[in-house]
C-alpha cells in the first residue's frame, strides 16, 4: 500500500457524490412552517390572479376614452356614483361620462378600463375633474395578469424563500410537499480530541468539526445527529459507524481521513461498503474520502477544521443538495484580488478571502488556523489548470 | 386633514426606526442550538489556541537547523526516536540529530522547532533521510497562534455562521449568551382579505401579507405570532392591536396605511399611542406609518405585498436589527444595469432585477405584480437626489 493518496479532479470528485445520493422522501407541511425548506411538487396557482380586474392605486375608475385630452387648463368632467366597496360581491358599473371613487385592491366596475390617480382629479360636488388623461390599462391589473389558473408559479426544488412563502399564501397553498430533510450522522475520531466543555490536557484539542460540520448541514436543510467522538481504533470506529448507519441517510467522519497508521476510517468504510474516493486533487482538503455504506453516502473528511469547512463547501455541499433534488444555494461575487497568489497545477485551490469595497483580500497565516474561518467572508477557487492568480485579477469570490 | 401623505426621506424613516428600537434581552442556550443566533455577549478564548506547538502534517519533528543545505542529491540523515502519541500526556523529546515521527495535530516534541513534511523523507532503518531544508516554524502551528487565552474570539451582536460554531466550540463556549428574539405581531386589515385555504369570492384575495411578512421577520431571527385578518372598522382593528401589543415587542400591520376614509391604521396607532411618521419618499412603500403604543414600535405597512415588502427591506430590516442590536445582515453585489430607468428626484425608488453575468435586469411589469417578487433576486436603490440611472451603469444590488 502506498503512503500517498491517489487523487481526483475536484469536478470527477463532485459526479462521484451526486452519483451517490440517493432521492428524497416528501411530506407536507404548513405553508407557515415552510421557510427554507425545499419543495418536493411543483406549486400552481389554483385560480387567476388577480380574480378580477383590480385597481392599484387610490382613485377614480374610468373610461379610458373620457378622459382623453384632459389636462390642467381643461379637465375632463365625469359624473361621480359613489364608491366601489371593497371585497364586496355586488356587481358595480358605469357608463360611459361617469366614474366611481375606487381604493387600492378594489374590483373595477363593469365599463371602466383605468384609473385616474386620485393627485390627478377633484371631486367637485357630485362630479369629477380629471386633469391628466389615462390610457386604457393604466393603474389596473388585470384579471389573471400576475398569475393564470394552473400555472406552475414555484417549481420542485426550489428552497423557498419569505417572497416564495407569501405569493404561495397568494395561489391557495395552505399546506405544502417539500423534502423531507435527510438525516446526516456526525462523528469526529482522534485520540487528541475533547469535548468542548472540557479543558484540553497536554496534547489535547477539543472537538469543534462535530459543532462546525452539525452547523454546516442544519443550513444545508438537514438534521444532524451526533454520534461523539471515537477514539482513532478501527473496532471502535466500525461500531460508531454502523449504528450511524442505522439511523442515518448519509454519515460524515471527520479525522482519520489520510494515510497514517492511526487513520483507520477508509479501511472501516472499506470493510463496511466501499471506498469510491480516497484523496481529491483539493488544498485544503486532500485526505477526502467518498464511499458507501449500505448504499448510502459515508465520507471521510480531514481532521483539522479548516480543511474539513473547504470540503464541505467544494464537495458535501452537493452530496447534501442532491439528496434533496435542489440546486447548491452558492452566493457569488466578483471583486478584485489585491495580491498574487501562487498555486500548483493539477490541483484545486481555494483560498480563504476577506472582501470589501470590490476587492477581495486573501487571508494569509497558515491554513491550519481557525481564525481565517472567522476572518474571512469567503473562497477564491483558483482551478486545477492555473498556476495561480494575478494581483487586480478580476476573481468570483464563493461567500461562505 | 390632508388627502395626501406628509413623506419623509428614507433615510430619516430609518432613524427613526432605531431610536423606537428597545435593547433586547438575552438568554443562555446550548451552542449546538445557537446557529443564526445574535451574540449577546463576546466569546473569549479560555485557553491558548492551540494549547501547544502542534503539527500541521503528517511528517517528522525536526530541529530546523538538521536540515540546512539537504536537497535530493545530499539529504539530510538524522536518528528516527519513534512517533509523537497523539493527545499524549508523555512530554517527549528530540536532541540535536535526531527526529521523531509526528501525524498532523501531534504536540512537537521538545528540542524541535519544524516538522518535515512525510513526501520529503525516507525512513530506512532506524534512520531518516531529509530530502529539503525546511524553516523554523515550518509546519507548524505554535501555542496561541491562533488565538490567545482571553482574546475575544467573536464579538457581541455578531449572528452566528456554521463557521462560528466550530471556532465557538474550539474555545470552550459550549453554552452562549445570545438575544431573545423580539416577539413580532402580525396583523393584516382589509375587507377584501380572505384566509389562504379560501377560494376568494369576486373582488375578495388572499391574505398573503401575514405570511409574507411572518417568513420575513423569521428570517430576521425574530419569533412571528399571527393575529389574524381584520376588517376594515376602527374598533376592531382597535382591539386587535391592543392585544397584539399586550403580547409582542412590536407589531406590524399591513393594509390601512393610506389616506382613504377605509385606512384606519394610522387613527388606532394615534389613539393608542402616538405616530411619529406617515409617508415616506419611497417608492413602492409611500403609504407607511411608524409610531409607538406603550413605547413599543407599531408600524403600518402597504397592503400590496411587493411594495410591503420593499418596506420591509427598506425600513423593517433596520428595525429589527436594532431590536437585536445587530447589524442589518445585507448581502449585496455589484452589476451593469441593462436599461436605463427613470425616476423622480426627492424620492427614493426600489427596483427589482434579475441579476446573472454580471448584469442586473429590471423586471419591467406594473410594480403591483406578485411574480415580480419570485422572478426577481434583488432590488437596486435610486437614490432620491437621481433622476434615474443610465443603461450601463454599475449599480449596487441588493440580494433579497
Amino acid at each position: 500500500m502506498s503512503l500517498f493518496l491517489e487523487v481526483i479532479p475536484v469536478s470527477e470528485a463532485v459526479e462521484v457524490v451526486r452519483q451517490i445520493a440517493r432521492p428524497p422522501r416528501s411530506e407536507e407541511v404548513a405553508l407557515e412552517d415552510a421557510l427554507y425548506r425545499v419543495l418536493a411538487e411543483d406549486i400552481l396557482a389554483d385560480i387567476d390572479i388577480p380574480g378580477f380586474d383590480r385597481s392599484t392605486v387610490d382613485g377614480y375608475a374610468v373610461a379610458a376614452a373620457d378622459t382623453t385630452g384632459a389636462s390642467e387648463g381643461i379637465p375632463a368632467m365625469l359624473g361621480c356614483l359613489g364608491r366601489v366597496g371593497m371585497g364586496s360581491a355586488d356587481a358595480c358599473s358605469i357608463s360611459p361620462g361617469l366614474c366611481r371613487y375606487i381604493p387600492t385592491g378594489g374590483a373595477l366596475p363593469r365599463g371602466a378600463d383605468a384609473v385616474v390617480m386620485i393627485e390627478h382629479a377633484e371631486e367637485i360636488g357630485g362630479d369629477l375633474l380629471v386633469r391628466r388623461p389615462v390610457a386604457p390599462g393604466e393603474n389596473v391589473v388585470f384579471q389573471g395578469e400576475d398569475f393564470r389558473a394552473g400555472q406552475v408559479v414555484l417549481e420542485r426544488g426550489r428552497v423557498l424563500s419569505p417572497r416564495d412563502i407569501g405569493v404561495a399564501a397568494a395561489v391557495g397553498a395552505g399546506r405544502v410537499s417539500v423534502v423531507t430533510p435527510p438525516v446526516i450522522g456526525i462523528i469526529s475520531t482522534g485520540n487528541e480530541l475533547v469535548q468542548t466543555d472540557r479543558v484540553p490536557g497536554p496534547g489535547e484539542v477539543r472537538d469543534a468539526n462535530s459543532y462546525l460540520v452539525g452547523a454546516f448541514v442544519a443550513e444545508r436543510g438537514c438534521l444532524p445527529i451526533h454520534f461523539g467522538i471515537v477514539r482513532d481504533e478501527r473496532d471502535a470506529l466500525d461500531e460508531a459507524i454502523t449504528v450511524a448507519f442505522s439511523r442515518c441517510d448519509a454519515v460524515l467522519v471527520s479525522g482519520g481521513s489520510s494515510k497514517d497508521e492511526r487513520d483507520n476510517t477508509a479501511a472501516v468504510i472499506a470493510d463496511l461498503g466501499k471506498v469510491l474516493v480516497h484523496g481529491i486533487a483539493i488544498a485544503p482538503g486532500k485526505p477526502t474520502i467518498i464511499g458507501t455504506v449500505q448504499g448510502k453516502p459515508a465520507i471521510g473528511l480531514p481532521g483539522h477544521p479548516a480543511s474539513a469547512y473547504v470540503v464541505l463547501v467544494a464537495i458535501v455541499d452537493h452530496l447534501l443538495a442532491a439528496m434533496q433534488k435542489t440546486a447548491v444555494a452558492r452566493r457569488t461575487l466578483h471583486a478584485r484580488l489585491t495580491e498574487n497568489i501562487p498555486s500548483a497545477r493539477g490541483r484545486e485551490d481555494y483560498i480563504r478571502v476577506r472582501v470589501g469595497e470590490g476587492e477581495a483580500m486573501p487571508v494569509f497565516g497558515k491554513s491550519g488556523l481557525l481564525n481565517t474561518l472567522v476572518q474571512s467572508e469567503g473562497l477564491v477557487r483558483i482551478p486545477a489548470s492555473s498556476e495561480g492568480l494575478e494581483s487586480g485579477e478580476d476573481v468570483e469570490v464563493i461567500l461562505w
